[in-house]
């Protein structure tokens, strides 16, 4: 009998502390999910220089003039690490997954650089794409400052741009060379884009 | 005495299971370090597509001409986690820091895309800069496929020129836009990239 309330109260030490540390997230990594003001703007995403990288584009452009007045831009893509973890193994975007771009001036001859371009440490805005199942799904936010952002109302045109023509869920990963072969392999591209793509290809 | 074995005992399992499930790295964060073949060659860094970026150049060359007959060229810079932690702490890097350059295509009109350049899917090469204590400090490591690769001798000119030149410990911290502002307020910025700067500056 000794033993044995011994051997049951062991277990329950055990099973507590696998729990305690199996389950809570590691300090310093709490997860990473949009937080909104009481009137449903969204809190600017902090740390997201930590987040995964996606991609970076220079000076992209829908239309033919590149514009921009010679002022030329880097945009940096990041994800927050649960939605890409996901992505890894679905081919898709999970509910709370952010999207976020950052736009970085393309400067040249600076220190020993010569020639070509390199990201200078003004900020250029911050444009996030959030997917909240919660809030109608996705939707898109641009901040230029550290304050909340209203939503971008549903009948922009960047809605029906991502909607018409983004290859996976309503997003360019087209764009992101890691991430389209694996959408690809998992059969997650959308209709739109591959109308576009067999359209291009004749 | 019978509470007293038992209560030993607990303290016991208790201390065991805190030394494991508190010192280990929590599942999947497993320490970034540098890994080395029985003879000295580096292994390709794995997964670096989850460490921490820091910029992106574009065709970025240290002499005027831009050559790369034609070919446009985007370069990501990647560092791990625990090396760039501790450079916000301290404005330098520790030992076993691992910092990089991946090498992407500049693509042009794919997709929805009319003007400036994307990533493509095509590895252009890896370059790995490793601080190493146990091995002579830093070195320099160039990967075209997954073999490992040999140190590039340190007679070659990047060493030089990083050391001519670099913002911090040999590093072109100049480039890092969001890592910069530390440098400057830890005064961990070299002699000879002040010196640059102040010879431009006049």
């Amino acid at each position: 009998l000794r033993l044995n309330r011994f051997f049951v109260l062991f277990l329950v030490a055990f099973a507590v502390l696998f729990i305690a540390f199996g389950q809570s997230k590691p300090a310093g990594t709490p997860a990473h999910v949009p937080t909104y003001t009481e009137d449903g703007r969204l809190l600017p995403p902090v740390g997201y220089r930590e987040w995964i990288y996606l991609t970076t584009g220079l000076d992209m452009s829908y239309t033919a003039s590149a514009g921009m007045d010679g002022m030329r831009k880097f945009d940096n893509a990041f994800v927050n690490p649960e939605a890409y973890h996901s992505f890894l193994q679905t081919g898709t975007w999970p509910d709370k997954t952010m999207i976020l771009l950052e736009g970085r001036p393309a400067e040249s001859n600076g220190s020993i650089n010569k020639a070509g371009h390199f990201q200078g440490q003004d900020l250029m805005g911050i444009e996030v794409h959030v997917k909240d199942e919660a809030r109608g799904g996705w939707a898109f936010y641009a901040f230029d400052s550290d304050k909340p952002a209203e939503m971008i109302p549903k009948v922009a045109s960047c809605y029906s741009c991502h909607q018409g023509h983004a290859a996976v869920d309503t997003t360019f990963v087209q764009f992101y060379p890691t991430l389209l072969p694996i959408a690809k392999q998992k059969g997650t591209l959308s209709s739109s884009y591959l109308k576009d793509e067999s359209k291009a290809t004749k």
